[in-house]
């Protein structure tokens, strides 16, 4: 991953700010042949658009996607696909206080000081609208893994929120798209939903856990040792907002295991494919997929923009109270489900290319 | 990051497999005039050596670095500097009988499915002797530090083995070189030890948490969106073998803290500069360095390479039990203190020069 | 330089069909700071603009160009720019006859083998409005290197059509940007425009050679060996539509060269700096900028569409002939010129941040 | 291409000085399977071999290569395969007056300035030595191609020197291997002979032009716009030292052609694949291949190591003469043969490798 590219075959780069004229994502080294049109990638974004309920930002975007390039007669041709979203409904005033001040937990200082410049309007670069672009590039990727890979099916939820765990024996991923947290259990939903409405009034934010899985990979895809599958995966979660760790298959709570817990021990399936008793290694051993479920998980922060006082400094070093006005999410986590599951989508493409570029696709039998 | 290659400016390559002749890495991008001589990256491979204490694998190696280019008269001239690691102590028989089954909870499958093929002696190129290339990189990055950053430190240490934490209240950094675990408490350590000795009795493995702090890093390093600092970070230590979750200061923890719990806010210290009443950030923001310390913590999964037998198949499908024998880390977390320093060292001097290379590595002012 | 990307730290990345609803450019790795508006940007892109004399392409656009990101209040902030130019005046009937069959010397015939898809119309992604982008880019360029290296002058001419070679005895660079073929001998403008008058009348169409000199680089720019000077000059202009030929310094001529014709001797200059007695070089040794004038070359083949009928065959191979209509450029040479000299920009920058990046631009001294 | 490394998917690192312990390539992703040892390599080195005839260079090395990693039971694997060739005979003592001299012609000056550091034995990184390294890893790439593409045969020869031209009309294959000019016209090499020897005791040297043609190389390999084949093939040969000029097809000629003389006319050949009247493009178009003979030219200048006096400066700005004693080409031309040859191999391969990636290599269909 590089500067505002990432991807070794399909590749992505994103460009535009919170308050700029438009932010958009251009998608090179897409497999050409590919239906696509507008409205495939508007379903996607649908999802991520805020406004769409209490909990989120109160920001009324169209978030309307045109197709600018690399789309002839409905189908991908190769060439890239330039993706463009216009901003409609920056209230600009909103930020007009913050153009001299640093908001603790936010990029404002650390751009400032590396760039000597920054748009400060609504975070400028480093807001996390910068994610509807992924989110766009995303959708393409989806695109073309149905015709790649039609097996693959990639569903990102929450199962955490701030320290309220839902509860795994009560998963349900029908219940994803039925509640505004994408929570496969019901019963955390709605008491999160109380919790967020305490949160809410009270001005403060909570963190959140999102998990994405990527079932029917094959196996084989990775690039070791420096392009292996879960370094791409880590590099690319913890490229969004307000991510602070990433974990694959057991995660951090694999140093809390024995050799002997963490065993997924192997045999021959009936379909004459390897079947794995377990999958504590989250889909990928060595860094390659295992053609079992890719599972990876990132932390949230909490939304650093809180209706309570914060101590900050002015870019001329003096003392200042901050208090963040506008509009804001009490839980960014919930956004970043659909982000997740994108970036995933992205990931998981490229690698499906890259695997093929250097090997042809051809596995080492096992059997027979 | 991407195949066997990692950095945009300062680029690693690292090359061998565990039982071929020799292993190495290729420094390219190397800032040129600095002091670097064989016993000064000697001095971080013995750090990393096993053998060296009874915790960690049996294998006697001299691990003698030599350098084949890039030096000339005791500086590095700016050319790619060649490293070369050459294997002694391979014991090839010990791994005879894995040559047609798949170890489990190791990449053996996986490199099979992919490639087709796979070197089955010691790991091949999935062996963890690889890391002795980075350690030997990390090296010469530690000496170009000396030069361009002198006020950058970076330490390495475990905070927990299995279910054990290291009690943060007794940190002590002048103990992470006394005991066998580089761990700053040292009572921890002696409860480790006593942890381990059992296990190692029983054949049985353990996973540790690893943290390393890179203090004195100069605010702005990182190049968001895509080659953020804390992504390039996920990226490399995830690609350390056995790793299955990275984490930024707060890490996974930070989903459970509120907005006001996780609040870094900001005044401006004596010495003119930004001071932080907390570091949940991980010296982090935005993708950009504030200049706190950087605070990364990995984990690190179990050996899977325990002396009770495992369930697996061979490449035939048939079942298989396997016990691996020969020579283990009971706990490859130990071993990974050293790897973690190593792609600390790598990844801030390539953002330095990445820094300076867009901006010049002029800074925004604050205050005066 | 990869797929659609080209540049190591000023990394552009072009999209956009013929007659798509718009191309563009994204500029990553910009240095923060700079002065940059659309009219200056724009007029680097009059100066290519088709339309503008009878020589060149009959379409008319208004080539106007927006800035959508990555400037603030008038400045580059060190994010992605993302330059949109729309396309007006697209007469899609022209080509209708085309989409079915493959038009010699164009890339009809090899899109289609490798994309198995191809946006027919104006040529699509193969046309040279790409170019247009690559002319915005290169502003972008130039506004940067007024700021880090003021001494660069970017110079681009035509020093031959056909067989009829300009005179460098009477070249006069003010002569340049009064005719319409950035022609230095105003005798050669003259007998060239009659030459082209001919041509024009009977269909024809013929080839080109352009020179682009960069005085007042610095000494020291190129990344030996793969990211040589000289190589990305080669790859930067054998990209330009119609490109068959690069030369740096003597060119092709160097071959007939011996050793004592072909030496730069060196002395130093009263300025303490090296001078040379010559400069065969072209300013490049080792891939290595030495300060002299770096001085490139190509060649442009004649255009392929011509009014001539060619024979040609369909996509279900039958054979046709094919008699291209509508608006063509009789010498496509001319409109190279800016294109080369936007190449020569990005490029110069790009290694000046290159070299700045890896050494800190500090030299290695002379004299004293 | 970038620093050392250069291709996209089959990347090729070279590494060190000519005076130093070894020199080498480390070839990574390398499609896995195929046959490779030792041997098959050397063969491709014997041929560059310096001290083979007394035409070329007097200095007597092994070039023996071995292998040290990315092989196992003689099949690559996958993983990064290391090539290195140890420095055996290096008269270090013929060197030692330019140790502060910049000998004109030559990288030595550059490199001071860039670096403030060179290795001056025998030309440091900047010597010719390194094209040892390039051909060891194109001859893994030859072995690569004999499994993946086996009709593409790629041949190398030279076309002129100086200003001596052989004749195409006498050109003759097999006559490449008979005489030590690689030059497919007997009668030309016979003069060649006389006007070397002249120039050898004369003590200057000449130009050279090489060619190298790929026969074979399937239609739709190349990746525009930036990524075209033609661009990466210039990149790879002027790379090469003391390359000044690369040409695809007519090349420079290209511009004095009109568009009815350059046009290569298209029909259905009996085997249903198209057919082309002419190879003016020499085989690339847009880009990507037609399926025709790729056909490259690049012009080397004189070597600037002459023995007659040339004037010069010391790195303390005194003036020097400086005449070169010791081995020396009078025609590095001659050398250069095996190096394009090494070159092409490795682009063509990087390119199918590339394709096969993003489209799987399915090809548009014509005809039928």
């Amino acid at each position: 991953m590089s500067l505002n590219t990432f991807g070794h075959l399909f590749r992505v780069t994103t460009w535009g700010e919170s308050h700029g004229p438009a932010l958009g994502a251009t998608v090179d080294g897409c497999p050409p042949g590919v239906v696509l049109d507008e409205p495939m990638i508007q379903h996607w974004l649908d999802r991520r658009k805020p406004g769409q309920n209490k909990y989120t930002t109160q920001r009324r975007e169209a978030d309307a996607v045109r197709i600018l390039s690399g789309v002839f007669e409905g189908r991908t041709t190769g060439t890239p696909i330039q993706l463009m979203i216009e901003n409609t409904d920056q209230r600009s005033k909103d930020y007009g206080e913050i153009a001299e001040s640093f908001r603790p937990g936010h990029a404002d200082i650390t751009y400032w000081q590396k760039y000597g410049i920054r748009d400060y309007r609504g975070g400028g670069r480093s807001s996390a609208r910068e994610t509807a672009a992924r989110v766009a590039a995303g959708a393409v990727a989806r695109e073309v893994l149905k015709v790649l890979a039609p097996e693959v099916a990639i569903t990102g939820y929450m199962v955490q929120m701030g320290r309220l765990r839902a509860d795994r024996d009560r998963f349900d991923m029908a219940e994803v798209e039925r509640n505004p947290f994408w929570c496969p259990d019901p019963a955390a939903a709605a008491i999160w939903a109380e919790h967020l409405d305490d949160l809410r009034k009270s001005g403060n934010s909570v963190g959140a856990v999102v998990e994405v899985v990527a079932a029917g990979v094959p196996a084989g895809l990775g690039a070791p040792i420096y392009g292996k599958l879960d370094s791409d995966l880590a590099a690319a979660m913890m490229s969004i907002n307000a991510v602070k760790g990433v974990e694959i298959g057991e995660g951090m709570a694999a140093a809390e295991l024995t050799g002997v817990e963490n065993a997924d021990e192997i045999t021959l399936g009936d379909d004459g494919r390897p079947r794995y008793s377990s999958n504590h290694a989250g889909g990928i051993l060595g860094g390659i997929s295992t053609g079992q479920d890719v599972v990876v998980r990132f932390a949230v922060k909490p939304t650093s923009s809180i209706l309570s006082p914060r101590r900050t400094i002015a870019v001329t070093g003096e003392a200042r109270e901050i208090v963040t006005k506008g509009r804001h999410d009490p839980c960014v986590g919930i956004r970043a489900v659909p982000v997740g599951e994108a970036m995933m989508a992205c990931v998981i493409l490229d690698h499906l290319l890259l695997d093929r570029g250097q090997t042809g696709g051809r596995r080492g039998p096992i059997g027979r």
